[in-house]
């Protein structure tokens, strides 16, 4: 088992033991003394809102350690039931759209109102750059010393999938840990947006007013997914350019056919940085809350997401493991050579390869 | 093995043959040399451009008899190297967008030319409603009885994976039989459209001049995938209201990230009732065909299409296969409510279920 170093779930030795004793039997009820503990502890502990104990309980999801595996399961079972009482926020952007500056002012709004809000971060570069988003932490100054405030740098993982598993746990620790509002915030890059789009009750795009044609170029089925496009940085001599803006991304949602939650998508133009608008967003998101309860949209959108999670999490098993099985690999290499040489076609090379066992 | 009603493949029984004889080792005999003739004989006639030898082919593929099917992957496989000739190109509308009037018009432009034409459909529907576009056959009157063209009704399947399968299969066989342009229709139901996609060369959307807003309800990807848009029925009074959303067609494709073609895709007046703007179609795919050969994006996209279709059969197999098993049925049900009651989560319901064999 490979030990992580540095890691906050490290634990230090014990003093040493008399050789008499049984090592075996004491290391046995250590282990399941320790493991009790700790996940009891930890849930009672993340219930009292004890922001440390859930940063713990995040690591423990996080870790590739499979006792820290077995141990998070646990804690995020206990925790379910506390769970599912916030409000998933995704918030997608460009890099240099102002990302952190607003979700900053967001953030202070919504404290402001009394309530907590947690932000979490999918960055499916993480795993290369080591964190991109991770640095926002440090320009995020404000946010970070609020009480009411818990920013959580990205997960790193292997897959967006596994990223998104991690992700989706953690939001069920925050939740119990009473936070009333999470965040979960992507750069756009790959299919981060879709995952954020699938986890999140309500999601915002973030957009800079640019030089006249606003659309294009933008990632498809991104406008589709916003239920709020604010355009950032209007101010001073931006202002005129976002109302423009604000006028072409209306137009484009127009084209649009109705939405299941049958909510009509918002445009708004804001400054982070100024502090305008900011209040604007928060009441529709609110407004949005208050008619998808009302119409049962928001619990119906939530139960198809656990659905699609159920599922998608077993096909994308089912799919590993099948071709990274060795004879697959070779075979599906050389069935590839026989289509492109007109010798077999893609059904007949798909039942070849499915009667391999 | 069900007998198949009125199929074109049942065969006559022979005269009745001496008792003394054995029937056992006749038999043997007879399904021997009745399989070899019948594939060789088949494939060596669909070379010879007999249309006749074409439909029985076409038939096997289509029959659920198993024999049937093992002599149809063995002309499929005889036919291959002499396959990939032809250009083909998706044709979609919604119903009384004219959708057969123009393949007509369409079809004898192309004859007109020296070229052979092969006409298949993909309808989703006609499991259901025994083949909508069956009908069209009798609507194309001057195609039917011309010798360079060849109409298929539409292959009916469970499922729109069966059918596309079918499809591909027959295109296999119509290029082997020597036509230079095969056209794929379909109705805009469902995901037929992204289907019939990605198995040609070149898409092109039907669509009418409507009252005004052109694009509103147009289903979404679909403007995406057209390399052309024809706004058919521009004639009469029509024909202002058709100039126009062709300015509005114009300024949606430019929203949209240039293609991996590179093509720039078009948008052409038309109608097919007059004969008018139907050599221009054609000669945009003439120049869309030059370009794609030229940069390599023909046979590129084809490599890509079989990989797709190599891959996507694997899968949905493997999903019917896991999701189809009865223990799996039973337990998918009591983990859906599980996490409906907040007692276990997408992920921990998806690693019970793998779990499971």
């Amino acid at each position: 088992m490979a030990k992580e170093k540095k890691s906050a779930l490290e634990e230090k030795k014990g003093v040493s033991i008399s050789e008499i004793t049984n090592q075996s039997t004491i290391k046995t009820i250590k282990e399941k003394r320790r493991a009790k503990i700790n996940t009891d502890v930890l849930v009672s502990s993340i219930l009292k809102k004890d922001i440390t104990a859930l940063s713990r309980a995040i690591t423990l999801v996080e870790s590739k350690n499979p006792m820290h595996l077995k141990k998070a399961n646990t804690i995020i079972k206990a925790c379910l039931p506390h769970a599912n009482n916030s409000v998933r926020i995704g918030i997608t952007g460009v890099p240099g759209v102002g990302k952190s500056t607003f979700i900053e002012a967001f953030g202070k709004h919504i404290t402001s109102k009394g309530k907590r809000i947690a932000v979490l971060a999918i960055d499916p570069s993480s795993s290369l750059t080591k964190g991109s988003i991770l640095g926002d932490k440090t320009r995020m100054e404000d946010l970070v010393r609020d009480n009411n405030a818990f920013i959580r740098p990205s997960a790193s993982g292997d897959s967006l999938g596994g990223v998104a598993r991690k992700t989706r746990e953690a939001i069920i620790l925050c939740e119990a840990a009473g936070f009333d509002v999470i965040i979960i915030e992507t750069v756009g890059v790959g299919q981060s947006e879709t995952t954020v789009h699938s986890m999140v009750d309500f999601f915002l795009l973030l957009k800079l007013a640019g030089a006249g044609d606003e659309l294009q170029g933008i990632k498809r089925g991104i406008i589709e997914m916003a239920d709020a496009i604010a355009i950032n940085k209007a101010d001073g001599d931006n202002l005129k350019r976002a109302k423009l803006a604000k006028v072409e991304f209306n137009r484009a949602l127009h084209l649009y056919p109705e939405k299941p939650s049958k909510w009509q998508p918002k445009v708004i133009v804001c400054s982070a940085l100024k502090n305008e608008g900011i209040d604007t967003i928060w009441k529709f998101i609110l407004d949005f809350i208050a008619m998808t309860t009302k119409n049962n949209h928001f619990y119906t959108k939530r139960n198809e997401q656990n659905k699609f999670w159920l599922i998608q999490t077993i096909e994308e098993q089912l799919k590993f493991d099948f071709f990274n099985r060795s004879k697959i690999k070779k075979e599906l290499e050389n069935q590839l050579q026989l289509i492109e040489a007109n010798q077999t076609t893609p059904f007949a090379a798909a039942d070849y390869l499915l009667g391999l066992d």
